[in-house]
């Protein structure tokens, strides 16, 4: 198998922040049963647990900026492996936050699922 | 497999940035030839082209500070992903520079070897 595991990436970031950013709660076909997602110090697992932690994030008007994004074939079955660093914009906050996130990404029946997400604002 | 994915995750950056700060040349035996390494925008595959990334790096005295540790586990294989973010102190600098770094870590004969390895500085 022949994947550029860059281009996926960036396609795959592209469009979660995109939907996150419309509209989270309908993030949940991009996970499974047995994902992860780790967000600040709130461990979640099951597709709709992770959408429900979305979607009661207590703020309305949001927007990601990636500022790195670096990719790395993570198996020889075509997992690949993400990690994002970025800005995130909050309402009218006039200041960003930065923040670093991890996609583990697996192929399933031509597109791809998140194993597991690691995110983490930056403080300062 | 029960395996303490935290503690373990724990445990390996510990003993990472503190022979990586003692002396980064000896990191060899956590990679394996298929391991990667993507060092700011320099991607380096095998443990020996790593470490000469590793040890060409430009800094004398080097000092990792962890902030967060989070860590999932990556595969049913016992494979174990780690999101750190700390600080980077170099040579003389009164500022600490911020750093985001993956390891994903797989299980081989007792212990672990690293996967894959992104590291990225957050630039203000």
């Amino acid at each position: 198998m022949s994947v550029d595991f860059n281009a996926l990436s960036q396609q795959f970031c592209q469009f979660y922040y995109d939907q996150f950013d419309k509209d989270r709660s309908q993030l949940g076909n991009l996970y499974r049963d047995h994902s992860m997602l780790t967000f600040e110090s709130s461990q979640l697992q099951g597709a709709r647990a992770i959408i429900e932690k979305l979607t009661s994030l207590g703020f309305g008007k949001v927007a990601h900026r990636i500022s790195t994004l670096d990719a790395q074939p993570a198996s020889e079955n075509g997992d690949v492996l993400v990690m994002v660093t970025g800005e995130l914009l909050i309402d009218e906050e006039q200041n960003p936050q930065r923040y670093s996130q991890v996609f583990h990404l697996i192929p399933e029946a031509g597109s791809y699922y998140v194993l597991n997400d690691i995110f983490r604002l930056n403080y300062a």
